[in-house]
């Protein structure tokens, strides 16, 4: 038996089989198309050649998206990141492939995955934010994923730590959501405005050479450039600044990092448990704040689970 | 059978007897001294007081602390506003009243009064925030009422809206917490910072002989005063900015504004729900945000719901 877990981020998928004990056992990543018809193609191709050499029949798909899936109709209800709107992502990759597809947000995926065997494992109040495109959340009460009432909820990346702040991406119409803080998105931007008034720093060399983003920045960071240190650092604390907010409002056991940002490690996560643990009220203070086990896979291992599950 | 219902505010104490039916028979108000002994010393003097002219026995006291509750140990964990720390409230309290007597969050007790027959009846996902000295907070998910980890959530008053903000109040470290933003010292500090810059205005001439706080200028807001209108509705703002933030997070049924600054009604609530829908998510849109049934009086009937409910 073998299932195929798939996670749609804003910029890129990522497919993976996994097999009986829920390793994977060969995964591909591939730019986002926009649009949903374009992602359920790209998403059945991927299905179709991760099914390819498998030993084993594949019995099910889980699908992550970065959208909110109404709990009432099963349908994409919205998505800030890839234009689906009350969409119905399952049944036509059901009629392509020919499996039972299951389908789930991206975030609350990847603390599926972390829940059930990573950091999160055992708790019965946890939350999860995906830092990538955007800034996705998960949420655990009483050891069980929360959805929201609706389906709706559990996004964390739009929760406003500046109300005066830049305006969010995509189609949120908020300002200074966390999402527009500390996404790679935001770090991106930071990164670029920095170097285009600093030209004669490693980050200024870079961004000349139109090569500046999140990834090449933190390769200067990790290097102990202090200019990228300092954006991430920024990040980080605006990070904190939310993580704190949310410890105040949930009493969780523990905060999880993933998304590809959370490559960046203490880089990003040091800054952030700081300013975390001056905000926070005292009794609030408990949570730890770490990174994802699976990292920047922890949303295609929580679809394999989910499909797993499933059958 | 009676039972009493107490709501200790940052300011005030609100003592209620509540008959068989739940129905208020008499209230008392009084100042909230400061610190937990004291404190423990004015509720059993209330709770003589109302015993003493009840036709039927009390039964039980219920009490609703604007401080978090420790769920393992029963103690009083932490409170921004009466400086209780670490503090055993119930054990000294049925000592002198030789009643049993049962502890909540203020707020999450305001929630219990509108979930069991208020602005919340029958909702499975609602959120209550009590406007008052401070910002407190409830959340029920699944029907019921949700605490936070370890009981020490629910401090919805202390996520942050403005991160550059100005500090709390009490022993909060936070910067720009909603409480900061729109609780009736953050909107007599605004009325009064207008006013010393505008003397020359109605707001000016009350702030002149001393007499200007939230409650006199929602009397002159009431009164169609424009400056003062507009100070409510910048605290009203604020409010929308959390409550975004929330039905994001939450994705609620409902969202019920208590407290005594809920007596503005619409001179807070319009704006705050105006600037709720034009920062909420698409699909997060759908909750609806009013006034509590009960009032400012929700908790005291939330604390006696409490005690009726654990005899």
């Amino acid at each position: 038996m073998a299932v195929i877990g798939i996670d749609v981020g804003g910029t890129k998928i990522a497919a993976g089989r996994l097999g009986t004990d829920l390793c994977v056992e060969r995964s591909v990543v591939i730019p986002t198309p926009h649009g949903g018809i374009k992602i359920v193609d790209a998403i059945a191709a991927l299905c179709a050649d991760l099914g390819s050499d498998s030993t084993a029949p594949i019995t099910a798909i889980g699908v992550g998206l970065p959208a909110t899936i109404d709990a009432v109709t099963g349908r994409v209800a919205h998505s800030v990141h890839t234009g689906m709107v009350d969409f119905d992502a399952a049944g036509p990759l059901e009629t392509r492939t020919g499996l039972p597809v299951v389908l789930d947000n991206d975030a609350n995926l990847a603390l599926l995955a972390e829940h059930r065997m990573g950091a999160a494992e055992g708790s019965q109040t946890a939350l999860l934010l995906t830092l990538g495109t955007g800034v996705g959340g998960g949420i655990v009460i009483g050891g069980q994923i929360f959805r929201g009432g609706r389906g709706h909820g559990a996004e964390l990346g739009h929760i406003c730590v500046d109300g005066d702040g830049p305006p969010c991406q995509g189609d949120c119409p908020g300002h200074g959501c966390l999402e527009t803080m500390c996404s790679g998105t935001a770090i991106t931007r930071d990164l670029r405005a920095f170097a285009a008034v600093n030209p004669n720093t490693a980050l200024g060399a870079l961004h000349a050479v139109g090569k500046l983003d999140s990834r090449s920045g933190l390769a200067l960071a990790r290097d102990g450039d202090s200019d990228a240190l300092q954006v991430f650092a920024g990040a980080g604390r605006w990070l904190g600044v939310g993580v704190a907010s949310l410890c105040n409002a949930f009493d969780p056991d523990v905060v999880v990092i993933g998304g590809g940002v959370s490559d960046a490690g203490e880089v990003i996560l040091g800054p952030a448990r700081k300013e975390y643990l001056a905000r926070a009220l005292p009794p609030t203070r408990r949570a730890e704040v770490v990174r994802a086990t699976f990292g920047h896979e922890a949303g295609m291992v929580g679809a394999g689970i989910l499909a797993a599950d499933a059958i």
